[in-house]
């Protein structure tokens, strides 16, 4: 009997997660999977039971890896609204000049199969560490005295939520630069900043 | 030889738009279409050539039949950022109370096929709309001294048309009512308006 063949789940599941994010869940196949991150079928479905089980996963592993990377810049420096500020506008310049114009994983899978009840929670997850993100920001903004005493901070935290989603929506609709960063600045003059833009 | 049926192409335009809606493009097939119109499948493709030019038409029709009506209320009223709060304060409302949560044909389709280059200009025509509609609002409300003289009036085109387009992926997210109405609040709060919400 061949021993079973060893591998890395994590960079398995980044491999998986890049093939899902770019082709959506349906037009993948485990064939491609299975291409993409050299492990066999046997081995994937004994780790996360089955197509779907290996999606929910990739998007998990994208909150961690890509959002986790992207929501360090909203604990960067003294000033939570600038890092706020600069969240945003790197973010919408990023999304203008990606070439592949790939978007974010979770607002597509969200569109493409948000209403699958096994997969709803974990796009909403990714959502919620964005808005989780924010709101911890402008908590500090509003202790640093960076936010009036009475500033609503859940409103603006789904604000900025829906924004970012808005924006990484814009990768797919082909929006034009000025389009994109037009309403990232717009969406910005909600907070008051502490430097001048 | 049979007579051909007749049929009514808009009519069967419409029918085929609610399926392309309600299940995407890739999800689709021609034999779907031909249940839902009841038009058989030759008579189909000597109009619209096949299901790309089917789907291509069904976005046009999009634009025409539920952009149209939504952006009416764009024209309604003595006061035009009155309008605009109205419609985007309606849009946030019917996207929570929408239990299909089918969002919008444009967006979903963006993130589906926005890349098909025979697609792109269909989708890009239903978002040019609402931010043609946005922009002739706020120039009437610049003309009658709403905003100031100097209002970056295509900034806040493409800032509500990005914010619309946000609020409508909501209806796929699964987001809480609260989020949705506070996005669309604090959205609004970028304007000012000429009567207290």
């Amino acid at each position: 009997m061949a021993r079973p063949r060893t591998f890395d789940p994590d960079a398995a599941l980044d491999a998986a997660m890049r093939v899902f994010w770019a082709q959506g869940f349906d037009a993948t196949s485990i064939d491609d999977i299975v291409r993409a991150t050299g492990v066999n079928r046997s081995s994937l479905y004994s780790l996360w039971g089955d197509k779907r089980g290996l999606f929910v996963a990739s998007l998990d592993r994208y909150g961690e890896s890509v959002g986790g990377l992207w929501l360090r810049l909203l604990n960067e420096g003294p000033s939570p609204l600038a890092a706020i500020r600069s969240y945003v506008t790197l973010l919408a310049s990023a999304i203008c000049d990606d070439p592949d114009r790939l978007g974010c994983f979770a607002v597509n899978s969200a569109v493409e199969v948000g209403s699958d009840p096994a997969i709803a929670p974990a796009i909403r997850a990714n959502f919620d560490l964005v808005e989780e993100g924010y709101r911890a920001a402008l908590l500090r903004a509003r202790d640093l005295g960076e936010l009036p005493p009475d500033a609503d901070i859940d409103a603006h935290a789904a604000h900025l939520a829906v924004t970012t989603q808005a924006l990484l929506l814009q990768a797919r609709t082909g929006a034009p630069r000025a389009t994109i960063l037009a309403a990232a600045r717009i969406a910005l003059s909600t907070l008051p900043f502490p430097e001048v833009p």
